[in-house]
C-alpha cells in the first residue's frame, strides 16, 4: 500500500532533513525542489525514493553538503564547474544558471560539471530555461548498468536527456530519457513485483537476450536504445557514449565504467579517471535564432499538427514529449504524491534517526 | 552487377556533372567531394545514388545553384543561414564554416539553416571539427517518412544526428545515424531483393507492425528508434522531434509533414510552413572547456577501455562509433567503389544527356 502526502509536506521534510546533514538553508530547500519534482511528475525511481540513499552517501563521506561550487575554466560560451563532491540537486542548478547567463550574453551557453553527484531528473534542469524563453538541455552520466552493443561488460549509465523547447498557447515541449530501452527504474518495478520483463530491456551475463527482470545481480545489463543490433541498438549506444563524454570527458569527471555508484555500498573505483560523476547542461536563448514569438507561434504549429495525428487503434492520441509528466503533476498537485511502503518505512528511519517527524 | 569506379573518377564524373546544371567550379567541386564521402564510408544510399536525384530536381527548378547563401540572423555563438534553395551539399559545408568561425571566438558556434536541400551525410559536416580539435555536430531533417509513436500518419524523416568527438592517438569518435530503427537506405535494399523487414522496423497504414518492407508504398510508415512503445519508441520520436525543431523551426524551414520531398515527382506542400529544407550545425572547441591535449588522451583512454570491452559470443570486438564506415573507407580507396548496376545505368543516361563520358 502506497502512502500519500502533499508535495509540500515532502519538500519540507527533505528540506528539514538536508538542513540536519549540514546544507545551507538555501541548498537544501533548492535540492528538496529538484528531487520532489521527480515524485511531481510521475518519476518515482528519481524523487523522494532517493532520499535516504544521498544521506548514506554524505554518511559515507561521498558527498559534501558545503561544497565551493566554481568556475574553473570559461570562454563566452562554455564553462566547466568543478561541483566540489555537493549533490547534484545543488550543483546541477548553479551550472545551469550559469549556462543560461551566458546565452543571455552571447546567444547560447554551454556548461560541463565534474565531481558532483546524482542530480535528480534530467529534465527539471532543462525546463529551468523556459520562462526566459530558451531552449534548455540536459545530460548526465550515471554508473554503468548499460552494456555497449557486442559487449558483455557493463560500460555506461543510463545517461538521459532532456530538452525542453517553449511553445506558445501551447505547453513546451519537454523530453526526458534514459538512452537505454528501459529505464532502471521500470526494471527496479518488475524486480519488486518478480515480474519478467519484455525480451530486449535486457541482457544476461555472457550477453544473451534475457526477460529474468533480475539479471543484473547475476552480471547482466540493461540494453541501449533499440534493443539489439538488427533494432538499432548501436544508435542508444552512441547516445549513452554522447552523453558520457559531453558529461566527463569534456569536464573532467569520472566516465565509462569509472563513475562512482550512487549506493553507499559499493566503493567508488580505487583508480578513478576523473572527479565524481559529470554533467552537461545548454541554454540556447530562442530569439539568438529567430523572433521568439515567431518561434512560439511556429512551435504551437508543429504541436498542434503532431498531438492532432490520426491515432493507430487502441490509442487516444499521439502524445507531445511531457504531456504525461505535466498531467500527472496536475494530478498530484491535487491529491498528492503516493510514496510506495517501503520508501515510506525507509523515511521513518531517517526521520526516528535525525529527530524529524513524518 | 555492380561496376567499380574510383573514387577520383566519381568526383570529377560529378564535378563535371554539376558545373553542367550552373554550379561554380568551387561549388561543383566541394558538392562532389561531400557527396562522394557517403560512398566513400559505406553508406550508399547518400551518395552518388542520389546525384540524378539532385539533377531532376534543377531540372524541376526546385534547386538553385547560384545560390546566394547568407547569414540573415546572429549572435556571437549563434546564426541563421539562408541556403536560397541551394544544393545543400554546398550550403552544409558553409553553414558549418560560419559555426566553426564563431567557436574560434567564443567557444562553440550553433547554425541553423532554412531554405536547403539534402545535405548528404550529416557525418561529413560533423567531421569538418576534427582537424581543429572541434566536436562537430550535424542534424538534418527530411521528408516524413516515420509515424511518431501511437500516430498512423507520416510526420518526420529519418532525421540523422551526426557527432564527432576528436581523440589523440586513437581515430575519432563519429557517430551518425537515422533516429529511426531502420534508415530508409537499408529498406530500400531489401525492396530492391524482395525480401522481408525484420518486424520493428515498419508499420502498416493502420499502424500494425508488419514485414512487408513494401508497406511505405501502401501508406505505411518507418517508425522512431525502439520500434514500439514497450520498447522505447517514444524515445525515438523525441530524437526526431529535436531534430525537426532544431533543424526547422528555429530557422523557418519547412517541418514535420511539411517539409519538400526529395523525389522531384512529387510535389512540394501547397501552404508551406518555411522555405526549403532545414538544418542544424555546431562545433565546440575542445580547449573551450579544457586543454586539449588533456582532453584527447582522456578520449584515447575512452576509446582503449571501450574497444577492448569483453564482447559477446559470435563478435569479434566491440566497436566505436565511426569504426566500421573508417575501415570501408580505406578499403574503398584501395579497390574502388561499388555502383549498383541500377544507378550505374541512371550515371550513364546523365552523361549522354550532359554530354559527360563515364
Amino acid at each position: 500500500m502506497d502512502k500519500i502526502y502533499s508535495l509540500e509536506f515532502l519538500q519540507s521534510f527533505t528540506t528539514s532533513l538536508l538542513q540536519q546533514i549540514g546544507c545551507s538553508n538555501a541548498d537544501a530547500s533548492l535540492a528538496a525542489e529538484v528531487l520532489l519534482s521527480a515524485d511531481l511528475r510521475g518519476i518515482d525511481s528519481h524523487g523522494i525514493a532517493r532520499l535516504s540513499g544521498y544521506v548514506r552517501l554524505w554518511e559515507a563521506k561521498r558527498i559534501n553538503t558545503r561544497p565551493d561550487i566554481r568556475v574553473i575554466h570559461e570562454t563566452p560560451s562554455t564553462a566547466v564547474v568543478d561541483g566540489d563532491a555537493g549533490l547534484g540537486l545543488v550543483v546541477g542548478p548553479k551550472a545551469m544558471e550559469i549556462a543560461m547567463e551566458k546565452a543571455r550574453i552571447v546567444g547560447t551557453g554551454w556548461v560541463a560539471v565534474k565531481d558532483s553527484n546524482h542530480f535528480g531528473i534530467a529534465g527539471y534542469h532543462a525546463m529551468k530555461g523556459l520562462a526566459h524563453d530558451m531552449i534548455g538541455m540536459a545530460m548526465t552520466n550515471a554508473s554503468p548498468l548499460v552494456a555497449p552493443t557486442f559487449s558483455t561488460e557493463r560500460l555506461l549509465g543510463t545517461n538521459p536527456i532532456a530538452i525542453a523547447i517553449p511553445a506558445g498557447e501551447e505547453p513546451p515541449f519537454v523530453a526526458d530519457f534514459a538512452t537505454t530501452t528501459a529505464a532502471n527504474g521500470k526494471l527496479e518495478i518488475l524486480q519488486r513485483k518478480n515480474q519478467d520483463a519484455p525480451l530486449g530491456w535486457i541482457q544476461k551475463k555472457n550477453g544473451e537476450p534475457t526477460t529474468d527482470a533480475h539479471a543484473l545481480k547475476a552480471g547482466g545489463a540493461l540494453v541501449p536504445l533499440g534493443s539489439d543490433r538488427e533494432h538499432g541498438s548501436h544508435k542508444g549506444y552512441c547516445l549513452g557514449a554522447w552523453v558520457d563524454i559531453f558529461s566527463a570527458v569534456l569536464s573532467g569527471a569520472n566516465y565509462g565504467p569509472w563513475v562512482p555508484p550512487f549506493v553507499s555500498f559499493l566503493a567508488p573505483s580505487a583508480d578513478p579517471v576523473g572527479s565524481g560523476i559529470g554533467h552537461f547542461f545548454g541554454a540556447m536563448r530562442v530569439d539568438a535564432f529567430r523572433p521568439a514569438d515567431e518561434f512560439k507561434s511556429h512551435m504551437d504549429k508543429w504541436i498542434k499538427r503532431f498531438r492532432g495525428a490520426r491515432p493507430v487503434v487502441g490509442q487516444e492520441r499521439v502524445l507531445i514529449p511531457g504531456d504525461p509528466e505535466r498531467e500527472m503533476a496536475a494530478e498530484r498537485i491535487k491529491s498528492g504524491i503516493p510514496v510506495n511502503e517501503k520508501v515510506a518505512a525507509d523515511l521513518e528511519e531517517l526521520a526516528s534517526r535525525y529527530g524529524l517527524s513524518l
